[in-house]
């Protein structure tokens, strides 16, 4: 019911005073049954979200494919039967939510089938740098591509980051005001910038690491220093700023728990998903 | 204002019940100066937006850059000067509305470029396929860039679509249909497939027609076809469809009316943008 | 459902924490019959809205007249079967959306008619002089009467007025700046007070002329001066300001293409309208 | 504050993505003076409510008149200096408000005058047939006219009309209900069709009593039978139903407590209002 | 449905984006049946605002006990079959409702029954200090409890004050001012410190005396002096402040119309309520 | 700016159409100075959300204790200076909000001090069980307190409770579960009930164990079995369940980490402050 708040702003967006061409040109109580068909490979993510929308308006979803499924080019992901009007109204604000969910599920996948050939374990996550008002949508079609949905918002967990620092002076101070402050069911995590920041924040009780902007040898360097202090066990690490597809398996190789990456929800290429009119059933 | 309820929503998302890290770090009542600098060249979009928020929670912006103007990497885009809790709560939200807009800009602003280069007088206009429920947001990005809005909802103006001829079966009957039953003061658009469907379109009355998914050949005889019956003036002619940044000029060379690029919104490349704090003034 | 938002919002002002009388002396689970019945000659309008009302709170219509139907004194517009309580509960708030939208589209359509009896095919247009907040209800209801619902709200078309040429100064210079900054699916429209106004207007480029608070004479020879450029069929001309049911045939005769009269939507006479329980059915 | 988020939605409603033709051709940062002016006599009302407005929107107002003052054609209601787009965007906004709600006031007003001249002390009264979502506005107009606003809503003090009584069977009955059920904060009002109804409700204890749709004679009785058996001091006397100019005196000299009238705010006679722009002032 | 609005919100609050919990570690799909069960003897109030939650989320309940009903510790309140996510989620805020409004309806039935059992008839009433933006559900708990919702709103009826009086300076003027302008359908109430105020304000008009923090003897003085002046039957009679339960047995026994009690839910002791899992259906 | 459209709503809430009252009885354009005093000694909190709503009306607040102060009785918690209508309107909402808030921080210090007396260190939590709607506040009354907020939400942090057990059937495979799926940075919490499900909890990797409705005893026996086995310095240690001020010492001498406690929000003694208006300023 929460979601639907949603969906039906976004559609209002589109819709405005109704669809003008669909209300002058189609005939009012026809019934039709439509395809939606992905036009290239993808892993599917917003179908439980168009569901919503199709209830929402009394179209009936014969079948459908479900969120997470990696399929081939030409497959149709849902099969719908309905009024017509109702569908050609809804019919870009579906395939927006598609075509954007989905291309974010499938970079995330493949990102880590990446890693998953290289036989490496490392979870890889999604960060704040959403589109604004898409944090929901974003996040989720992370997690539906595999991946860690991290903080979804600011009262989530803390992260004390370089700003923070650059204002209170020094990563020791900022751990130990949070972890005294801040709720017992909270986690706090700390970036840092150098091996010696790292190992600050670890001894001070930070419970997960954030190796910022680092090259893939001033990371190394960093963990091999917790290591070297018995302190990489206390803590997870995660790796962020500046990994792309060609440089993630050198940074995974370092072991870190999590590689965190802004493009998967800053940067999305949606995919190419279509909606087709198959038959008129009255 | 209006946009202000909206900038509300999104900050909202981000902040929940509120920044845990800043309150618990953060001493209260510390004054700061801050940067927003551009990481890579970019055309600027969202500086009106940003202000917004800026204001809403009592923050000076001593100087910034205009929405539209073209800058180089390291530029300094805003100046700004308030309290240091306020600045860090809202960095996120505003650098996600920054990067976003401005990668939309820049993105429309490098294929006018290309367009003016060859000489080519063509409208590059945005889509209906936006992020859901970014409207607003991603076309003023694309007219911030120079590019042409197109409708921004299915109330704005008739377009006349393959699945709706598809059910009514007929590109006339269909402009027909609009042209009687719709307000005078709107326009009519017509999707068409074939040079055919484009002179019947015209015909009857059409005032814009969109060759769509054609390939350069194709769409070059649609539009000789209306030449031919003395139709091209009567008309404004748009493509779409596959419309890349290598084959743009080719179809800019037919001399339609307009262009429009759906990826323009739907695969957004994010541009670099960050908020440095520079100097506690208390 | 995004009508059901705003209807809610309506009924919620009249509900308040609750319906005080009926829930003291209607008991509880009283299933009734009831008639929405016509006190006078009118067309309806608004049954599609109360429609809504009434399935969601689950009251169910038997029978109804469609939306549009001129009906005499005592018919019966709905008959509905439902929960005492509820029904009596929003009485008054669909009673009102009927008799205000009712109102409006009688009085569209007895101009229409006037017009037609005079054989005159010019539109008759509403405008944005609707009641506050009810631009989507004034502008339906001016439609279902067979009216033309001109712009919905400000980013519609452009519409270039006095107050606008009183600033920029010059009906050329502004039509052309629209022309130039303002989509290509939108039409221009210029509000002149002259003959000469209107030449500039057409020859720049409007798509449609409007003639503002001009007599007869005034906007014939206006028309004229068009015609006699050869520009008349360049544009649509629309009259409008000052148009009552008496002098509308003399201005249809100038053969505009649209007449527009604020007075249908902001002076709205409410036609009688009342709804009386029939039996009680347990 | 509360009355802002209204106006926002109102003004919303108007704008939706921004006033195209305004900011097309009226130059960014263009100080002008404007003046509201009253092109008819009127009482003026939503002075108050557009003031929130113009502040909203950073216009400034020189000077203006009071809700409820009584002004001559030609008046200048208000006087204001600001942003030339802003005052543009917003002046069909603010007319629309003005115009209705003097209309209400310059009706209720004139009934009352009516009256005084007539030498005749009753109350006039607004019922609950305001137009949709309008509650507020409409009820402000009548009390700034002079007027009662009677119930604002359904859960403002108790009114059991005709269907309650078809229902439940007995107008005795339905008030004792209400007086042991509802709040001793409340008032009781019973609305009877005859002398005897009109008695029985006095006797048990109705606060005020609803002469409904009777003639003045009928009326007449009913007020007569309440005296003659010592009952027309405990409660007071509201008449409604038919109420119109031509024979509100007669019904008043019967001296009832209160008359109420649904016209005054079902259907509204705007009265002319416009904005005219003075000068540029930079 | 406005009920509906509301109670989204309050779920919203708790879920935010999803139950992690439940996600993670209940599979979809499983059907379960649970009970809510009283852990104390309690009346129960929130029956009807939860089985709209459960509506919502497409749980049924089978059977259930109705709000009022005054129930042993040990009691099944409602059994209910449905998703066991759906459950699961939703258990927290439906319990929160039951045991705040089940709290107040029970501390408002035993002080009835104190009065009942001392043979003393009078209406124990709620105040506004209502737990912020609970209006509805705290009032609607001291009606289910058998007591006087008293004024929802301050829209509601007249309260007049010591404030109102400190800066007014006299009752009987307050009184005045408020006949003649507040509507025929409001009452008007008058806080009175003292016997010689509250002969004032019953001279003056007002249909209710409030007796505000007296004694009982001062309280006592003040029904004799108005008795003794014959002003007693025109006058309902509230006492109001420093009423507890030892204490209400002796001001009930002067026989004021109602006493008003804050405590009641400004200081709420909730009732002992679970829920549990009983079974797993599928 | 978010508080403020929650303040807003709560405001909105009470004064629905207007303030009937003061509309009536006090002049426009009066200048009060007004005071707001403990009628009891309490902890201090809801100053900051009441001076929202102060500024929002344009009231000055001309001294004002900080949240978190104690203070004994007839200290003024703040002075201001404002319109005496806007005053008197907001009176009783800023009391309930302070009175609320005050109440919970007073409880919660309490509890504290008890500790701190008896030389024990150990977390006082709150937990979920808020006034429906009232998270934000209830949540950050029990911090000003010097309590532990818990989770916010359900998306807040993993918390498996017994109703989930008794779905999935088994504690070690529900937290494999959550980790499994759950954002790494995310807190996983196990509710237990005996010290075998304590072990197999912290043995599985949890992060907090929550000891639920366990006797002294019991959870004394847990503790040890964790402490046996070398985990309790794994997990953090929360007892709850049935904690009361008499037996808090009991259980805290076990040192938990954390010890919550429902009745701190969900049972609410409000605390006494009233406001009084000193003196008229014009």
């Amino acid at each position: 019911m929460l979601l639907r708040e949603r969906l039906l702003e976004i559609l209002a967006e589109d819709i405005g005073m109704g669809d003008l061409t669909t209300e002058a040109v189609i005939p009012d109580g026809i019934e039709v049954e439509a395809q939606i068909i992905a036009k290239e490979p993808l892993v599917l993510a917003g179908m439980l979200e168009i569901k919503e929308i199709l209830d929402m308006i009394g179209v009936r979803v014969l079948k459908s494919i479900d969120d997470g499924v990696e399929v081939s080019e030409g497959t149709v992901l849902a099969q719908i039967v309905g009024d017509g009007r109702a569908i050609l109204t809804v019919e870009r604000t579906i395939l927006n939510i598609l075509m954007r969910m989905s291309g974010i599920a499938t970079a995330t996948r493949k990102l880590l089938r990446k890693l998953h050939e290289a036989n490496l374990k490392v979870r890889i996550a999604a960060t704040r740098k959403t589109a604004p008002g898409l944090r929901y949508f974003d996040k989720r079609a992370v997690m539906i591509g595999g991946g860690d949905t991290h903080r979804y918002r600011l009262d989530d967990a803390v992260l004390i980051k370089d700003n923070h620092i650059a204002i209170l002076g020094g990563v020791g101070r900022a751990v130990k005001a949070a972890r005294s402050s801040v709720s017992f069911t909270k986690k706090i995590e700390v970036e840092v910038s150098s091996p010696e920041e790292a190992i600050i924040a670890a001894e001070n009780g930070a419970d997960i690491i954030m190796l910022d902007n680092m090259g893939v040898d001033e990371a190394k360097k960093a963990i091999e220093a917790l290591e070297d202090r018995g302190l990489r066990k206390r803590v997870l690490i995660e790796i962020s700023g500046g990994i792309t597809e060609k440089n993630i398996i050198d940074y995974a190789r370092l072991k870190p728990d999590v590689i965190s990456i802004g493009a998967l929800t800053h940067s999305v290429r949606s995919v190419d998903i279509s909606l087709e009119i198959k038959r008129i059933l009255n």
